[in-house]
């Protein structure tokens, strides 16, 4: 019995929200069976869905069945498919079935995780998950850790922590403004890092000018010896050194930058090292593969994002720490409005970080390793490598076709051999083709093509109609 | 038919998936249906569920069956249960039916709303929902904005911005440390302002030395004249003052700081002016109630929680901003691997603000807004309005109790005459009831009591039993 007090007033009725909830479970399921039926990439003109919606919002509330047919048909078709297997664009970032369910229980839960109190469970499964995927990663015990949202927060949050460890900075308590004494703070990254460092480095008032960025070498990993050279000028010209950040798995080539080396320089001029392994720390899940990640186990810090090479939905960052008590004197206020009974060594989670307000991300990833087990995630992983490796080799068989960059993981960088402009065009055919979505970069100077495989949906034919599609391009 | 080798190294399979989205359908609206089933808060000790959890992730799959009946036994009795009607502490931050059916739908998507390309349909879905929560705000239509995670990223988006806005400081190329030319950072914002505020500084190298606190009236607001005696002081002894930040609806109080009298000194002295109305932004939705937040349509930006007053799912909160371009300016990096064709007057949303990374929020406020209609939210926060006016009529009409702050909105601040570990007692006594969940703040050095109510579930009989389990608490 629904009481139309209730429904004027309070949420939605009981019954019509269990209905719905099914009817969303069907649509989903339809849409998770059905991927291929759609375009990865619409073809629609900017502005089109945004002109086709009413300008004002209605001032009375509308029957579901509108809004849910709205939905399928002005929202779906116009959207890009992440979760198409023929998405070989940037990298992979999909939602797996079992993390669907557990985004799911956990929009119903709705629990926000700042501190033990509002959220005891959920805070424990949070850690309970990190120490799982700490060891799944092949990483020591001396990590600690929590999830963020994106790997931005997690490499902020990280070089915040860096700054806070340089204690005669007191960058916390007096700030980084109008001191001389200070000097001009310096952060180290390779040249073919990920722009969240550099904005990061924006963010904490370390600047654009303070990102130094090393140079790499053929195979595009930082070059240890040039980075110890660059802090030792910038020592000599009165810069102040706070952190280096190395890349397991860089955007363009997925080129991991050797991180033991960099760990020695740290240690030796006394800098924190944050790995930003955002793609491909996980490999660490793939006991064979581990030897490329070698030196992470030294690093103060190490992003790795569930979300991309692991199928969680988005969102989800494994943000690990060596020295949890850095981060959290870093970043604690215990306003009064906030204060509770002590919990043990139980974590509040927001002292760690930027956000107060954290969502429940633990019940997907502990669902999805339940689910799939450790050695699930390594065979899908060995198997989209297989399949870069295949897509490499008819590349490197062609002839006119170029590959530009090593494939240590499941990336591949290539070109036609042609101007900059042909393989813009080539790559503008491909997209429109509609089964197939691929990405591009520029590496020495030259635009390349890329193409990646980290989704489980993906299989061979996907990546045979790929290249299949690229030799019509230039046909 | 379910194919192994799929199931082995694909998703989870198609009708599994199917089936079990029916399952979590039933599972959460069981939820929903018996929340006053569970206590509020949980009695259990600190470690007792990461002590239950296996300390290591398993090898190989596990059953969904076996997982799903342990999220049921083990995560749901032991979480504090914010969607309960009696979770009246802190701020409410529910997830109504459409918005959790709006957030299983973008789960199952997956859409990362980074840029135009990658994300049509929700971008421009985020920026009709945007500009349809600026008009039901009653704000005007020089205000852009999007969506972020919450009010501690919106609001450090906001001081960024507000830095960059000072052109001579150059913050984004040259960074901030190291330059004696620029004098230190300060920003103003009231002794009751919220800790995120304290947290965007230290993030952004502004310190909390760089905080003034300005002191507040007897209403617990902002004293406009005090923040010119601050600002001129400052200026005086080579503070660099960048901003200023203005609350309605201070987490201990909800009490609105006088906005047009700090507007106009912002203006005076050409300082940005970010409004935190992360809790009280939502006053807005009520035309009568517009009166209160009179200035903050002269602010440079503004936060609303859409996950509080509002009843989103956590997470999504709401940034507007008068100067678009200064976000884009401090914020933009769009490296070689993300450029996309021309997309016209479109938003490419990772451009303004810290994450590249963006889950799809306007889809669950569509369908909320839609379903209730802006009428709808009206009618609920003012019943809410209601019910905490009744609550503060009972105490002060008690003997023995004290209300200590006035109730501008739906939030009472009040003590029992005792001293403070007498009125800690009480909280504790409340919280251990099962059905009702308070908690405290500080004000004037006192130890005091708050109730608020912004859940769609919570009635009169809720507030009822809060009122009589605090008087079983001192009989």
């Amino acid at each position: 019995m629904i009481d139309d007090t209730f429904k004027e007033l309070g949420d939605m009725p009981p019954e019509e929200f269990r209905e719905a909830a099914h009817r969303v479970a069907e649509i989903t399921a339809d849409y998770l069976e059905n991927l291929e039926s759609y375009s990865v990439l619409p073809d629609i003109e900017p502005g089109s869905v945004r002109s086709a919606l009413p300008a004002t919002a209605p001032e009375r509330g509308e029957p579901l069945d509108d809004i849910l047919a709205d939905y399928q048909e002005m929202i779906v078709p116009k959207i890009t498919h992440w979760q198409h297997p023929g998405f070989l664009a940037y990298f992979s970032s999909v939602a797996c079935g079992p993390g669907i369910l557990g985004e799911w229980l956990a929009g119903g839960l709705n629990s926000n995780v700042m501190f033990w109190q509002n959220a005891p469970s959920s805070t424990e499964l949070e850690e309970t998950v990190v120490s799982w995927l700490r060891q799944m990663l092949g990483l020591p015990e001396a990590f600690d850790g929590m999830f963020t949202d994106t790997a931005s927060i997690s490499t902020l949050n990280s070089l915040v922590a860096a700054r806070h460890a340089d204690e005669d900075l007191a960058a916390r308590q007096r700030g980084i403004a109008g001191r001389p004494e200070t000097g001009r703070l310096r952060i180290y990254t390779s040249a073919e890092s990920h722009s969240s460092i550099e904005k990061a480095a924006i963010v904490i008032g370390v600047g654009r000018e303070g990102v130094r960025k090393i140079e790499v070498d053929e195979a595009f990993r930082m070059k240890p010896d040039a980075l110890v050279r660059a802090i030792r000028e910038d020592r000599g010209r009165g810069w102040r050194p706070i952190a280096v950040v190395a890349t397991l798995g860089t955007t363009s080539t997925t080129s991991l930058d050797p991180v033991d080396a960099i760990a020695t320089v740290c240690e030796q001029e006394g800098l924190w090292l944050h790995v930003d392994a955002a793609y491909g720390g996980a490999a660490g899940l793939v006991p064979e593969w581990r030897s490329r990640l070698v030196g992470w186990e030294r690093a103060d810090s190490i992003v790795v994002n569930a979300h991309k090479w692991m199928f969680a939905p988005f969102d989800a960052s494994l943000l690990l720490f060596r020295r949890p008590a850095v981060f959290r004197d870093a970043f604690s206020l215990v306003a009064e409005y906030m204060k509770t009974p002590d919990t043990g060594d139980t974590h509040n989670f927001n002292e760690y970080g930027v956000q107060l307000g954290r969502r429940f991300r633990a019940l997907k990833l502990w669902i999805m390793i339940r689910y799939f087990g450790r050695e699930g995630f390594a065979a899908r992983l060995r198997e989209h490598r297989r399949l870069a490796l295949a897509f490499a080799e008819w590349i490197d068989a062609a002839p006119c076709w170029t590959r530009v960059a090593p494939v240590p993981l499941a990336c591949v960088c290539f070109r036609f051999d042609g101007s900059d402009e042909k393989n813009a065009e080539i790559l503008e055919y491909v997209n429109r083709s509609g089964g197939i979505y691929l990405s591009s970069t520029r590496l020495r100077g030259e635009y390349v093509l890329r193409m990646q495989v980290g989704n489980p949906r993906t299989k061979l034919d996907h990546v045979r109609r790929c290249w299949k599609v690229l030799q019509e391009a230039v046909q």
